[in-house]
């Protein structure tokens, strides 16, 4: 029953970091080769990007969100060849 | 107008591998130790996993999810040690 302070849980902060559309992928472009040699001929293009789950103490999902792009921008992530994007799940999910 | 045959387009299919839970994370565990030397003690976990961009043609995004999981299974995860989760957006993102 307070409403003094933000309750702090444990939220999952999901983060995704690809190669820029401009910037080569030789892992994913070796991915499709081995695929077109499977025979799956569907298959026009693969990219491999990065892929974190961070499990972290916050108030709020924004808050989690917050935490999350700042550390993707200064850590997860090389900006000047990479874009990443995060992904909150709502706060009841984090009960 | 025609009812005979599905179109096919071209759908992206995201793919994530993530290690089993029970499972040691090596790389994660590495970004965990520098994320608290940089002063990020709210993080309580990082887990590693990989990230795949598939754009495939197909007739419907059920198609399209069917062989993005095969895939992953042949392919992109190691069953003994990853689990994978498939997620193709509706037909109509695809036009």
């Amino acid at each position: 029953m307070s409403d003094t302070a933000a309750t702090v849980t444990t939220i999952t902060a999901k983060v995704f970091v690809t190669l820029k559309p401009s910037v080569f992928d030789p892992q994913g472009n070796t991915i499709g080769e081995a695929l077109l040699s499977m025979g799956y001929g569907a298959v026009e293009d693969v990219r491999q990007g990065k892929y974190f789950e961070l499990t972290v103490r916050a108030g709020s999902s924004d808050e989690a969100r917050r935490l999350a792009e700042e550390i993707a921008d200064r850590l997860l992530a090389n900006p000047v060849i990479e874009s990443y994007r995060v992904e909150v799940a709502s706060d009841k999910d984090a009960a």
